[in-house]
């Protein structure tokens, strides 16, 4: 199976098990299910699901075990995009190419869609009778998964993110941010994937880390290139709108030209950091090169 | 041991849990922090917390096991309410006698900080050292509080008071709203202290839910008489803020006398669920009556 075809056979495993996992949209409450179905379903490129699969791959998992932990890093993360959409924080219209939640429902529609898809992420890790049984290694991951969404993790970055708005960041301080923004749950997927295997080594999780650290970095500077270069058709979203917010970006801070060649650099350490895997880490290998050569 | 004293040792063990459990103000992201420990921190009627306690005693648990279970749910409490405040919501400029988080912040890191709290929550229910070991229990505990403050619980009672407003309610209705937005997390309290027993009998579990499903009603009846004859001052939020916005209340729907009538029989109900516990289960019937004669 090519990388393409693979990535779309999770794509879409994952958006069937979004729809089990969310009630039914007719479901009491039901306009917050609405609101939930329509953030969660439907689009998206599904990137933390695929290396959730693509991290567990690599460590021998059961494909059928990888599903649960796909669907709360996802949940995770749409939450965050619903939140960071808000008026209060990014003020965006447009997401996925359709209108973001607020606009599409109301403001606190949106807040508690968003707070109610964390606790089903949650809800997901200690119920989903596919997952691997271990109780151990299920709190392990629910750590894992705290850790990263919280306030040392994605909440976290974001907070750096908007008191970075206007003000000039050095290097080290736009890394910072990205680190805890999307790096955070970018090596929560990976490990939660290799979290899935039988038994996992713990130095191969070591490795899969710090794959996944260099390519989270990868991946936040090749938005960064996105926003400056697509068009808005193409990414689902206002381009140049962290430019209009004023926000720090790499090709801002460095120049297109560097930010590029940046972004490959750290997707060959993340390839190297993962040469001793065989074929099994194919997807990751694949997924790598991916997010440097994506266009939205 | 007094009710009160007993009742005071309580708030005052889960305020240094929670001091302990949430980062020092100054680490970073600190203004995070800051607002995270700003709404948490230093006031507040703690009965999630004291449920856990009372539940906890009531099924022979160890009090050290039942502070990370408290700190779990007053944290998703206290988020509830930092978004509730939210312009978009309640739109409330007081709380606990103080300016809101949105008020002595700013509503982006008001939204980050109730975020936050959520994955505190679940990080304490995965790796609190001090709780029950026994994984398969904890992963019971973190199904309740995830179902507890999800769309089919707290957020969905949230939602389904928005739409209220303005809509005339009949009593089915308005105890439906309740039983989602303040009973669900009330009766994970409880449960979540009687799950911290060894081997909790799931007789005497079923016999908690009970009480607290009762109970948890009674508190919000409370809470409407409250926002009618109560004073801001002692209240700590505008006193009248529910009938200004138009919402529905046991009141405005049955009359003053009615409603405590219907407080005082629900907290009857509560307490005969019980009746056959001994005195480990006094805290319990405490905080039962307390929950009707409390002036805030």
């Amino acid at each position: 199976m090519s990388g393409e075809q693979d990535v779309a056979a999770v794509r879409e495993r994952v958006e069937e098990a979004l729809d089990r996992w969310i009630p039914p949209a007719r479901t009491h409450p039901a306009r917050l299910h609405e609101a939930m179905r329509y953030s969660a379903l439907g689009g998206g490129k599904r990137v933390r699901p695929i290396l959730v699969h693509a991290g567990g791959r690599a460590m021998g998992a059961n494909p059928g075990r990888l599903d649960g932990p796909a669907c709360a890093v996802e949940l995770i993360h749409v939450y965050s995009l619903i939140h960071d959409d808000l008026p209060a924080m990014d003020d965006d219209d447009l997401r996925r190419g359709k209108p973001t939640c607020h606009k599409a429902f109301d403001e606190a529609m949106a807040i508690l869609a968003g707070d109610a898809m964390q606790a089903l992420a949650f809800q997901i890790l200690a119920t989903d009778p596919d997952m691997i049984p271990n109780p151990e290694r299920r709190l392990r991951m629910t750590e894992l998964l705290a850790r990263a969404a919280g306030s040392r993790g994605m909440a976290g970055g974001q907070a750096i993110d908007l008191a970075a708005v206007g003000r000039v960041l050095d290097i080290a301080q736009l890394e910072d941010m990205h680190v805890h923004k999307t790096g955070a749950l970018i090596r929560a997927s990976v490990l939660l994937g290799g979290l899935s295997a039988d038994a996992p080594d713990e130095g191969r999780l070591e490795q899969l880390d710090r794959f996944a650290k260099s390519v989270g970095l990868a991946f936040q500077i090749r938005d960064d290139i996105l926003d400056e270069e697509g068009d808005t058709e193409t990414l689902g979203k206002a381009q140049g709108a962290d430019r209009a917010l004023n926000k720090p970006t790499y090709p801002a801070l460095i120049g297109l030209e560097a930010s590029r060649e940046e972004a490959r650099a750290l997707v060959e350490r993340a390839l190297s950091a993962i040469e001793d895997f065989g074929p099994e880490a194919d997807l990751l290998r694949w997924i790598a090169r991916y997010i440097v050569e994506r266009m939205n």
